[in-house]
């Protein structure tokens, strides 16, 4: 397999055109950015951490039968995945309230829900990323009715799965981002990363903040903390 | 009818108790706000404006068979209306694209929607009415999902009644906010006010702004503006 032209530079990887037209080359770099790019800082360690998570999890999520983009971890900092068109629509699955959801609503960071609740954010940074309904996603034609309800069910089979899996290993899934994307077939895979940058990660007996929030909120180091999560996926240690 | 104690005083209007129990005496002062109330000004004979027009409007709906609050009015600045437990909801109803909504979106003012949309906002002053989905009102317990259901097929039952109402008017109506309540009996009916206030309405030749956005953007005289859709309806002059 063949590293060929850059084809996007995005705030935490870099995507790479391969000599498979359907298969990219997914870099991840040591940036931290928060607050749509307002609070930024360069991290060592950062891209290896979360490229070694993220395959570890999609590895998982594969073994449960959902349909991802991941083919192979390729470096400390490198893997390669099925190239797709990503839906422009960033999924969030809550299970307890905190951050820019709780501000919003007025509900005390750390409340449970009563059920997973599913949002949208059309993914658009001039926009920041707002918040939208299914009446907008059919109105702006970023996917179809049929598909909203099958990112919704998809979405929730993902927050079963992982919920699970990092309760066993004593953690909290309190809130996550995913990215789908269509591959080359047209079929909805899961896609881009999932990481302490894109999830909540709560300690189950301290409730320590095991995730970007760390960063977001000067919380201590980023690092120990994602070398944390690693560790208890069984990942390689970086010490 | 006895009006009595002054229940709630709100930044449009004041609502008081009367000897029926069942019923509210609305008193339409004329102060104008704008902005979560950041831009505030006295504007004389607005709310008589605001109170003739609602109650032509709203006397329109009621032949239309579409159930209101509205029992009659009272004087140039008051009305009598059933009391109501107002569901904390911002039911807005969407033509054509403008203000927050296209700044949101991205989507240039003025660009008619494939089709009308609803959309809720939580009425919470100090949260700032943010945009909210189906699943949060249901988080939020602020409506049952059949609750939802029926507000968005009144919303667009009164949205069909007004277009053409105002079309008939050469006006187009844009965008307008709609607030439901909960009678004695426990049915949902249409409260609180239509008006200028509380819609987009635009010249159908000329493009030229007849609400509420004269005052949000310095366009000019408000009370033209208003008085000029007072006319059209049949209203009196108040020259
Ligand atoms: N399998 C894939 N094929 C093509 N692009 C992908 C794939 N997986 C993820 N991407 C995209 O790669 C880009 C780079 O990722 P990164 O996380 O750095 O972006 P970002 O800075 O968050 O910007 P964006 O707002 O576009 O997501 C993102 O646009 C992401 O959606
Ligand atoms: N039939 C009714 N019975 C009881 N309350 C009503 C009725 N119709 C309207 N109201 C309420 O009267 C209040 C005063 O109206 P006004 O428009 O001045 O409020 P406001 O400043 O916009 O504040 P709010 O954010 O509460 O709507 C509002 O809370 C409105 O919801
Ligand atoms: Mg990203
Ligand atoms: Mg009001």
């Amino acid at each position: 397999m063949e590293k060929r032209a850059l084809l996007y530079e995005g705030k935490a990887k870099r995507v790479y055109q391969t000599d498979d037209e359907n298969l990219v080359w997914l870099e991840y770099k040591d940036s931290a950015t928060a607050f749509n790019g307002e609070k930024k800082e360069q991290i060592t360690g950062k891209g290896k951490l979360n490229n070694e998570i993220t395959s570890l999890i999609f590895s998982k999520l594969k073994k449960e039968g959902i349909a991802t983009h991941f083919v192979k971890k390729l470096s400390e900092t490198e893997q390669l995945v099925k190239k797709v068109t990503i839906i422009p629509l960033e999924v969030v699955i809550r299970n307890v309230a905190a951050g820019s959801f709780s501000k919003r609503l007025g509900i005390n960071e750390g409340n449970p829900l009563s059920k997973p609740l599913v949002e949208f954010y059309y993914k658009d940074d001039a926009l920041g990323d707002p918040l939208i309904t299914d009446d907008h996603i059919e109105e702006l034609q970023l996917a179809t009715k049929d598909e909203v309800a099958l990112l919704k069910e998809k979405a929730l089979q993902v927050n079963e799965v992982l919920s699970r899996l990092f309760l066993e290993l004593n953690i909290r899934l309190i809130d996550f981002k995913l990215e789908f994307g269509k591959d080359a077939e047209g079929n909805i895979v899961l896609a881009d990363e999932i990481s302490p940058d894109t999830c909540r990660l709560w300690d189950s007996n301290t409730n320590e903040k095991l995730d970007k929030d760390v960063f977001r909120r000067n919380l201590g180091s980023l690092t120990d903390a994602y070398e944390n999560i690693l560790a208890r996926l069984g990942g390689p240690s970086h010490v």
